[in-house]
């Protein structure tokens, strides 16, 4: 482990930096990996970013300050990533043992990489990049404002989380004073709805069901239902937030089915209520109030094994 | 017109303060009222709070620190409250000739008090009195805490709207610190739904139609579906804006039955549409981003003569 200074100093010494963003690529990921590569170019440095998965097009403004590179890496470095499974393919064959310093925020991380700068009391890693930008005496301008604020916003689900901080606050405002655009950010990311998102919270919701007297709500995203809505990730996204909102509902599990057969199980849990724990027992990881694993059994068993988990932890 | 400093020796110099909230309390004016009350009570004056309509249970929490009292008032502050008008009865007609200072952050404050605290760049009322509070010299506990960081999330829609400043995040930075519990808070304003909610969400979403090129959305609210659901007229508060927040859609229509026939429809428009122009035609009226009218005809007359005249405007 590694403290953000010596993070700093790594990347001060590096050259030629490629950045991985995790598969299925987030706000903080992207906002990550932006705001980073951004800063290293502005340091006179060679730095590109890649993800094994497509970009959705509502993330592709964080691009819009990233000088496009091609090199061969001389030091890789991976964001957001909490364990080599996260990084998909072809990346993770690629570059997975290669890895030579890892910024995150999720506690589960792995330490699969030379070095690891874990923090994780952050709400997102962009909080660990926005000091280590700092740090670096790159100046936040208001293009890795935008990114860095992005990842902050998505990650805390607008400063909703039970992982912001008074930090998150603060760099918040610091961003804004920079020039990040808090509120385009924000509608974009949680006001504005694609006709085939709208489709798919109307599959997601005739799904839900009720178990333990209403303290827990399931619903279920099909590869049908992706298919007949022409639903793209972004799309998908946060759909998982849906049972969690409703009132009374201490644990909301949303069953997706995967594109390569099995199931993603993603938990939302409230406190005393442990997202983390509970997937742990199937493999799985994340953190207190949101956490996920992955079954390769029917939907029903996924279904079945989850419940009875869940059952002896309430 | 008087500054923080100014309105802070006011209270200083005053004993037995009545603090009035506006008509329709909302999270701003009843943070502040309660967060102003406690702390006068905490530096030893008796202050109690009145306000002309009830408060609604998911407020109550706030009142939760402060010590009810009742005596004849030797000083009377208006918090949050714009104009006479909007104190209500009977608390206008008691007390409108005889506010002595009114703290409010509104711009079309109409200057009704002997004294005016107003700040129009501050995104809440609650920040002016964070400041103020500070000034006194009162400690900011968790309960003055929890106030001030509703009033500053509601009247901000969760940091989203445009009013948000650097200072916004910063207060509620402080406020997190001194112990407001940010997270359950948000939960509470903004991510909490019913069953009958998620209900009413399912069957508006069943009757979404798109109209001229995907730029209008129609949504449906029927009775039956009220009846169905068990919807309260709390749960049906907010649907209109499920057709607005669709990417691409202009103007989003919302047609609901009346309980005592007919039908109210409800515009939301994005500029440079204008829901009040629309609905004008119809003899109803409102602002341009939001406006409604109602139609004693059938659902489908109601719907095609609407159609017919957003049509002359797209």
């Amino acid at each position: 482990m590694m403290t953000r200074n010596e993070a700093a100093d790594f990347l001060r010494g590096a050259d030629h930096i490629l950045i991985l963003s995790h598969q299925y690529p987030d706000g903080d990921t992207l906002g990550s990996a932006t705001a980073l590569c951004r800063g290293l170019q502005k340091m006179g440095k060679h730095a590109m970013i890649r993800c094994s998965d497509s970009i959705v097009p509502k993330y592709q403004y964080l691009f819009s300050g990233v000088k496009e590179e091609e090199f061969t890496p001389e030091s890789i470095v991976a964001v957001d990533i909490a364990d080599l499974q996260l990084i998909g393919e072809p990346n993770r064959s690629l570059y997975g043992d290669k890895i030579d310093l890892c910024i995150d925020h999720h506690p589960s991380n792995s330490d699969y990489a030379k070095r690891t700068c874990l923090d994780a009391k952050s709400a997102a890693t962009c909080e660990i990049i926005f000091d280590l930008l700092n740090l670096l005496g790159v100046e936040i301008d208001s293009v890795i404002a935008d990114s860095l604020y992005t990842g902050i916003t998505t990650d805390t689900g607008c400063f909703k989380y039970i992982n912001v901080t008074p930090a998150t606050y603060r760099i918040a405002a610091d961003l804004v004073e920079k020039g990040a655009d808090g509120h385009r950010i924000n509608r974009v990311m949680f006001d504005t709805k694609s006709r085939a998102r709208i489709g798919m919270e109307r599959c997601v919701m005739d799904t839900i069901r009720y178990f333990y007297d209403n303290r827990v709500a399931v619903i279920k995203i099909t590869n049908e239902m992706i298919k007949s809505t022409g639903a793209t990730e972004g799309d998908i996204e946060g759909l998982a937030s849906i049972p969690r909102a409703i009132e009374g509902v201490m644990i909301g599990v949303t069953i997706r089915e995967k594109s390569d057969g099995g199931y993603k199980i993603s938990l939302r849990a409230q406190p005393p209520q442990n997202a983390s724990e509970i997937c742990a027992v199937f493999g799985g990881g994340g953190h207190a109030g949101a956490a996920g694993c992955t079954f390769n059994t029917s939907m029903e068993e996924a279904e079945s094994q989850m419940l009875a988990e869940i059952g002896k932890h309430l």
